[in-house]
């Protein structure tokens, strides 16, 4: 536990200023816990949009089934927009029905964290966006053949010759837009933003005391910054192990160091009413039972039935304005390309 | 091939008026072919919107994956609306990949059939709209469960309440707001319907002369009335037997009569170019192979490359202006919603 020296004194700083929250008159309570909240978490701000029409073309292969080998797979079936970004699931369904390692995490807000994957084996969302297309258990899709299939259709390469001058298709055109695509995948406006812009009534009395919790107890050591976590790697089971039969071993599958094993990029907070079950092996089903694994593993806690109620209570006020968005109309195939393969 | 008088009757009907048609002079072409056009073909009108809350519903439960048992398969996975209507897949694949006995027909225009499924076994679109979700090889999801998930989310239970009046949901109202959802799915203006609305300039002259072949060799015969096809039952293999290892028998398992074995509800060419790959068992990979087939199994006639070409020309032209919509924003799930079982 004191291999992170960050996190400890975070923690241990934490619990001074606790203190002096909870001794605070319950009339400024909300005024007083705004200005400490503000120090270490900020509201998500609506996305900038650079590129409007790389975003389209962006928007377009995010819901491309053509790039994955079966040829109904895409993006948006494991990363669902409509939900929240997620498939709901403990482990991805990919190619021929065979199950994923991990949960997948939500596209939403995912431009915000430090790096890509669990383990953060991408660098930004662009290096991200090559992985899955590939990947044997997602969509099964060389590289070369995902190229050769959008080069195929005529109304993909006129989009990319206007944006990048070319008429001929690169991989990275395709990561480049989806990732100009993600990062306008931001959830502004959740209630606990509109609190932390000063709308006292934005949350109430409930949410607020948890979210008093929440800030006590120590979760913001890890869950801070505008996406209340996704800017570092920690361990799951600081004070007791975790236990899990995944394989996944985290950080260290990066950095190749054992000491990094169970380090986990820390999920966003932001709309995880959405994006159950929890936890990178999706062991959890319910928030209930992720906050009170949450509790024990990282901080040695054990909450009373009110004070998780009054956390979950809080983390439902994260949920945020999903992106409305046009349905995207693909452009048709043409006589050449290439047509999917199922069972391959 | 006598069986049918009707067909036969108007095919030779057809070969009659052919002539008049080709030894017409050329610069009243198109007028001519019009006229004679009309009178069995209408343009595709732009869908009347009756009951706007739901066709909202409607839209939000055919992008639904909670609808099936893994979660992750919804009406739009197989009859994608960013494509054709369809999955592009021979056969399609649902629930544990488990591939289904024939091709996905397009739910665009659908509404215009007179009746649904290839064998016509449902009588209308809210009828069919039960068929999948109970289906073990698409969703996988008994009823029962379908309709507890929904009345399970507060904000379907909120917007079924509000049209229909009451707080229990049944089966009943979501096939009728799918139904009444379906019904907007139509694609007005292809340029075929342009032409026909008068507009010369709509149709290439190879286009027009491709419409010419297609009406004067008997291709007409069944593929009329607006959706090009859609209301009647016809035999493949009029001419010469069509030989395919799909178990589908046609219209045979509605009636029970052995003599209606091999008929299929003539599928619509409406955006036909976009409904690869064709027949009820998905084996005609291009257009090019289902005319030539159609002109042989159906009328005895081997096309030259050339007529091939121009039907096939004119058969793009019945591409229409697919329906733009939002992504429809799913209600976030209960903490009663039950869980998806992908491996069940
Ligand atoms: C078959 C399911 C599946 C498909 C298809 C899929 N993903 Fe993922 N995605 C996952 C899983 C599982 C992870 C987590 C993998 C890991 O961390 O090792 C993930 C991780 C991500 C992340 C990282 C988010 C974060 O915060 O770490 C992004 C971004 C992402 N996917 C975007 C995409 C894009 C873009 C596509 C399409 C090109 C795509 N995904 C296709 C399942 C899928
Ligand atoms: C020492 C760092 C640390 C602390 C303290 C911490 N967390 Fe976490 N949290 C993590 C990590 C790492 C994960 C991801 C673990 C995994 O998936 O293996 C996580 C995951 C979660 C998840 C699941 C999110 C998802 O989408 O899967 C929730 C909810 C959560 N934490 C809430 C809390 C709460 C509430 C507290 C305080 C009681 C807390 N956390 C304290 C690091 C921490
Ligand atoms: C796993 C793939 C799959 C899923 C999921 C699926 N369908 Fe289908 N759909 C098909 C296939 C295959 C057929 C043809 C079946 C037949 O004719 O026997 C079909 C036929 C239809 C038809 C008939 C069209 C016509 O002209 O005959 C309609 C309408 C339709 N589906 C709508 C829906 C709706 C609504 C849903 C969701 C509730 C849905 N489908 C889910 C594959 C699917
Ligand atoms: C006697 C009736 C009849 C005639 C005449 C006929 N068709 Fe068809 N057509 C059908 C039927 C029935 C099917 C569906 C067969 C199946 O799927 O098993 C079909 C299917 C098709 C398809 C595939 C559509 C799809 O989505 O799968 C095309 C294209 C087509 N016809 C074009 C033509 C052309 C061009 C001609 C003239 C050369 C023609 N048809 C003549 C009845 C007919
Ligand atoms: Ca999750
Ligand atoms: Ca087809």
């Amino acid at each position: 536990m004191t291999r992170k020296p960050l996190v400890t004194a975070l923690i241990a700083g934490l619990a001074v200023s606790a203190v002096s929250v909870v001794q605070a008159a319950q009339p400024n309570l909300s005024a007083e816990l705004r200005e400490k909240a503000k120090a270490i978490i900020q509201p998500i701000e609506p996305a900038k949009i650079e590129h409007p029409a790389k975003v389209d073309l962006g928007r377009q292969l995010f819901f491309e089934p053509r790039l994955s080998m079966s040829g109904i797979i895409s993006c948006n079936t494991c990363h669902n927009l409509s939900l929240g970004g997620v498939d709901n699931l403990k482990t991805s369904i990919g190619h021929k029905w065979q199950p994923g390692p991990v949960n997948a995490p939500t596209v939403f807000n995912s431009s915000l964290n430090i790096a890509q994957f669990w383990d953060g084996r991408a660098a930004d969302l662009q290096e991200q966006a090559a992985g899955p297309i590939q990947a044997q258990v997602e969509m099964a899709m060389p590289h070369t053949l995902a190229v050769a299939v959008i080069q195929s259709i005529p109304g993909y390469v006129e989009t990319v010759k206007a944006i990048y001058g070319t008429d001929v298709v690169t991989l990275d055109h395709i990561t480049d837009a989806i990732a100009e695509f993600e990062k306008t995948l931001v959830t502004p406006n959740a209630r606990f933003d509109q609190w932390l812009k000063g709308d006292d009534k934005a949350l109430t009395a409930t949410e607020l005391e948890g979210f008093k919790i929440f800030y006590e107890s120590g979760c913001i050591a890890c869950h801070n910054g505008p996406n209340l976590g996704g800017n570092s790697f920690q361990k799951i089971g600081v004070v007791e192990p975790y236990k899990s039969t995944s394989p996944a071993e985290g950080r260290a599958a990066v950095t190749k160091k054992d000491e990094d094993r169970w380090y986990f990029k820390v999920p966003t907070l932001r709309n995880v009413e959405l994006t159950y079950p929890y936890f990178h092996d999706g062991e959890a089903a319910t928030l209930e039972d992720a906050v009170t694994l949450m509790g024990r593993l990282q901080l040695g806690r054990t909450f009373t039935d009110d004070e998780l109620k009054k956390v979950v209570a809080f983390l439902h006020t994260l949920t945020g304005e999903r992106p409305q968005m046009p349905l995207p109309l693909l452009p048709p195939s043409g006589p050449e390309t290439p047509r999917p393969d199922p069972f391959k």
